[in-house]
């Protein structure tokens, strides 16, 4: 069955991969531990060993690969198929990823960031589905992002674009990790939520959620959430705030790549309704009134799978525009 | 001499039409009063009358004519080639303006917004020459921007993207008259650094300005940069203020598209590398420091034949695309 695509998400806990026919629907999947400790070496054989075994359970071999799709977190040159350096994987010092997966399982691979791969399989099958521009935020420890435009993947002059985590809306505001200070991710990621909750309670806000602190020595951004469901008035307000800092953001990318859809995913939108609706509302409450916009905003689809699929679909559409060498 | 483009840039008052060769270079241009009260008919006709006259001083005909490009202010569905409406020729409502220039002239049109046109003029031929990702910003009485990436222009899903002036760098800020409130517009353009000196010697803030407010009635921009000049405080702090809000839409445009060079184009650049160098260092002090960021800041080198330059590009880039029909 040729036409089989293999698509890898590299992360620092777990590595998983996934086969998919030529309609990118799952043939089957797995996870592995990454072991990033050993170095690359055995981390790469042990995913090159792990997709053979996939094969071989599915009655295919490897000839049936037509493309293998590969996401790992930043930096890495990734047109080049390099891993720069790896914050989780600290063994991974320029590793030629693609050469090495390539020589041992013999078909092309292609090679993106972890947040471009989720964005491009929520674009592909997901989502986004149906449109030709989409934005993608993933709300976790930190702020992801990807952008297609015109349908094609934003990379940036250095491959570092869509960082979207990283744009200022309040210069001079909230210390970031990455340097700056009033970066979207200082507010309305899932650490971020959790933190400026917990300043709040330190200050003297009354909560609902000071007993969580009192106990457990910090808030996550699921307390805040189960607070807000029982009428808890800072974690409304805290909601609030990552709401429009988020709805801020969707106003900016409008006014740069006019998605047509705006797709968030991670660990915070298990909030659900009640984050996105706050979400609609700020952004009504805040666009310009030139012109009526009708951007959809929602939430992602394929939860946990969005990195294989990505890979997988990636793979084929890169096949598909005939540079998948 | 086939390969003749032609580029026609509409504004309100005067229409600009240039020839180029088929190496861009300028062969003859002209500018002639809009007359947008005589309608969409009488506006287009003189357009077509005046590229003949070039043509026929030039000892070129209309079939030497490869390509015309054409820029006006939005709101339009350019890639049908309709004018919706303009703020200023009312008479314009849903004129087909590609297909009446191409009855007269028989020669394929391109259409695309004034910003985008002169944004591709810079990217093309002036400012932005050699790189595939550049984000360019007019600084006139609004920030008009375009967007080019990976060596294609962004258009957005609805053909209104890269209105980079409404980014939003100040929630709940400065009025802006999208009807939006904190755009970096409503900081750092001609108008609004103008209002705010305006506004800072109204509210009893000392500078040398003062006698020209009371003098004139009224502060421009250029103003501003004289007697920044001369050493005058109020000015030093406004144009603090101009270009840390360019600085920081400037980070946000790197962390989104990246391009390899951002090009300031208007009136404004007229106060030199008091106000460009002031970007440059607000950039590199607000810049995250994860990774050290080489894009280029610089002003645009086409001045006022930006428009015409861009549209007569356009039209050359959509020919070897085999776009152009």
């Amino acid at each position: 069955m040729s036409g089989t695509f293999v698509g890898i998400d590299v992360g620092g806990t777990n590595v998983k991969i996934g086969l998919f026919d030529s309609d990118l629907k799952l043939i089957s999947k797995t996870s592995i531990t990454t072991e990033a400790e050993m170095g690359p070496d055995v981390v790469i054989d042990n995913m090159a060993k792990t997709v053979e075994k996939l094969l071989t359970e599915a009655n295919l071999s490897l000839s049936d690969i037509t493309g293998i799709g590969i996401g790992t977190p930043g930096p890495a040159k990734y047109s080049e198929g390099i891993i720069i350096k790896s914050t989780n994987m600290p063994k991974f010092i320029n590793v030629p990823i693609c050469k090495m997966l390539n020589e041992k399982l013999g078909a092309p691979v292609v090679f993106d960031n972890d947040a471009n791969v989720a964005c491009w399989g929520e674009f592909a099958v997901g989502a986004g589905k149906g449109v030709k521009d989409m934005v993608f935020f993933t709300l976790g420890t930190g702020i992801g992002g990807g952008v297609v435009s015109n349908g094609e993947l934003v990379h940036g002059c250095d491959e570092n674009g869509a960082e979207l985590g990283h744009m200022i809306i309040h210069p001079d505001g909230r210390q970031c990790n990455c340097g700056q200070r009033g970066c979207v991710e200082a507010y309305a990621s899932a650490d971020s939520t959790a933190r400026r909750a917990t300043e709040a309670i330190e200050g003297g806000a009354e909560s609902s959620l000071k007993k969580v602190l009192d106990k457990k020595g910090k808030i996550t951004s699921k307390d805040i959430y189960q607070h807000l469901a029982s009428g808890d008035k800072l974690a409304k307000e805290i909601t609030d705030g990552t709401a429009k800092a988020l709805a801020i953001t969707c106003i900016n990318m409008l006014h740069t790549t006019e998605p047509k859809r705006i797709v968030f995913a991670g660990g915070m939108i298990a909030a659900g309704d009640v984050l996105l609706n706050r979400i609609k509302e700020y952004f009504d409450e805040h666009i310009w009134t030139l012109k009526k916009e009708y951007v959809e905003i929602c939430f992602a689809t394929l939860g946990e799978d969005a990195g294989i699929i990505g890979a997988a679909a990636l793979a084929q559409h890169t096949k598909q525009q005939g540079k998948l060498k």
